[in-house]
């Protein structure tokens, strides 16, 4: 069987991370190409390259361990590290991304950096981008301002009113799907959505200009997997008929399961979202045929940043449960 | 037959070059902890780690190419390759240098990152820092002011004179030689001195606390490859002699060859030299018995600095011509 998944960022990295150990599936992730911030933002304008931080995520998702018995999982740490340091202007680049820059400067392709840091890494897949033309996010808003690239859309500025929906997602210039991309669509039997950021993660993809028209050729299932939060900035007081409208508006056709989270969410946790305007996406939507609801969350509910002394509790999907549903799913197709 | 190379900085690296090509012969590098200046330099300061970058050069020497199918000489290419671009602070830093201080952390010791780094290059022979221990250069001048740091004694400040000769160089604190160092010092048939700066990288390894002692227990005989040019700051108007009396000081005893280049350097490039203020070595050793004269220029003689549009002619000794000389050393010994 062969699924893809399509997104970029933590979400598509549990959704990979999990799905690696079903057997017999083919997997391919397809990661947006419009991400402009942190590390990944600054090369992009230092170097002009692709922003290669999704990419990077994914592959670490799919590295095999003791794929060598020089590389071990060394590469995959090598690939997660981030020079902590500072003054000397390293401090904040990850290390995955500087390895992906050099190398894309010294074959002279972002294609070949691609394919040969996944032998590197001797990933179980392929990640591809969606497109690997430079190309920018626009959003238009509910009160018709815009603003222009993924990071000023995810973290908008002060001024903007993050409770805005957005009424109209696009890229600049236009720009075509990926070739391996396509095909790899064209030829699944599941497509995974999500979970990630609505819009500068999923929808990223989708708007790429023929990306519609390639899944309305696809005979693939298309499965949404629901964040369990809302996003303030971009899915604001979002019900689970929300994202879905959202997705469908884009895809411009209806998806086919919907995964949606049932387990309670600790109120600690919910706490600690409050600073962040955000609360959990409430399942409007549990008479359609096409939800499935289950117990999505991780165990491991807290991350410590690097330097930071305090760890925080977060929210994050299983990669485990995640695989068992779309396992079950697979069976069912 | 087993070569030690002591030294680091080109010269090193070319010597180590040729002799990677000589059949039956185990080599090992052993490079200068004292660095500090370059991109080494900042990632000293910055994470306190032992300098990277003569041990990074003598790595990528006795880099095999083809090594596997995975890398072929991809990471012999990355770890030369230098960031070039201004801004985010990365330009200037070498890859390799980048890739050794992460590793480093990752692995908690730098002995483990040398190692790993050397299995990932799949290295001919063995490289070793002179010691782990954090050590700075001290130099004493005949007017009895001083200098610390190799960086400041390679390129002393303006005020400083540079024809004065260094009465004396140690290293602070004291440190012992790294026990696989020494071990491959003892059990050597050649031990190679230079070509390369006189004190910040020949002398820099000989005035670690036991070298000399642990020198005066091997059965090697002992090479020195004379420079080429003099060098203001470190060799102002040195002869052959003035070289040899100054390393067989530190060293407590004589060399048994010293090998010195007979074919006429090219008018050009002696003038290119006079900004330096350097000038060739003039051989006054001729009738010393010890004195190997061959040609040992390389016929590529020019080098293109990172962004530098101009190709300056410089000279360097042939790796090839510096490994026929040891190879007949070898087969005489």
């Amino acid at each position: 069987m062969n699924i893809t998944v399509i997104g970029g960022g933590t979400g598509t990295y549990t959704v990979l991370k999990g799905i690696k150990d079903i057997p017999n599936v083919n997997i391919t992730a397809i990661v947006t190409s419009a991400d402009s911030g942190g590390s990944t933002g600054v090369l992009r304008d230092e170097f002009g390259t692709l922003p290669v931080g999704d990419f990077r995520q994914c592959i670490v998702a799919l590295a095999e361990d003791g794929a060598s018995p020089q590389n071990e999982h060394l590469f995959r740490d090598l690939f997660e590290y981030r020079f902590s340091k500072g003054g000397t202007g390293l401090s904040g680049h990850n290390f995955g991304n500087l390895f992906i820059t050099a190398l894309t400067d010294i074959l002279g392709s972002e294609e070949l950096a691609f394919r040969k840091v996944s032998k590197i890494l001797n990933i179980k897949g392929k990640v591809y981008p969606v497109t690997f033309e430079k190309i920018q996010l626009v959003a238009e808003y509910e009160d018709g301002s815009m603003l222009i690239g993924e990071k000023m859309i995810d973290e908008p500025p002060s001024v903007h009113d993050g409770t805005m929906r957005i009424k109209k997602l696009w890229v600049q210039p236009n720009a075509e799907v990926f070739a391996k991309s396509k095909e790899s669509i064209m030829n699944s039997d599941l497509i995974v959505f999500g979970p990630g950021d609505l819009y500068s993660s999923i929808i990223a993809n989708i708007v790429i200009d023929d990306f519609a028209g390639i899944i309305s050729q696809s005979k693939a299932k298309i499965v949404f997997i629901t964040n369990m939060m809302t996003k303030y900035s971009q899915t604001y007081d979002f019900k689970v008929s929300d994202f879905i409208e959202e997705v469908e508006k884009y895809l411009r056709k209806p998806v086919d399961y919907i995964l949606v989270n049932s387990s309670p969410i600790p109120k600690d946790i919910i706490e600690n979202y409050t600073v962040e305007k955000a609360i959990p996406v409430e399942n409007d939507m549990k008479d359609d045929k096409r939800v499935i609801e289950a117990d999505l969350i991780s165990e491991i509910l807290y991350e410590q940043k690097n330097n930071d002394v305090v760890k925080r509790s977060v929210l994050r999907h299983s990669s485990k449960k995640i695989a068992d549903e779309l396992q079950r799913i697979l069976e069912k197709s």
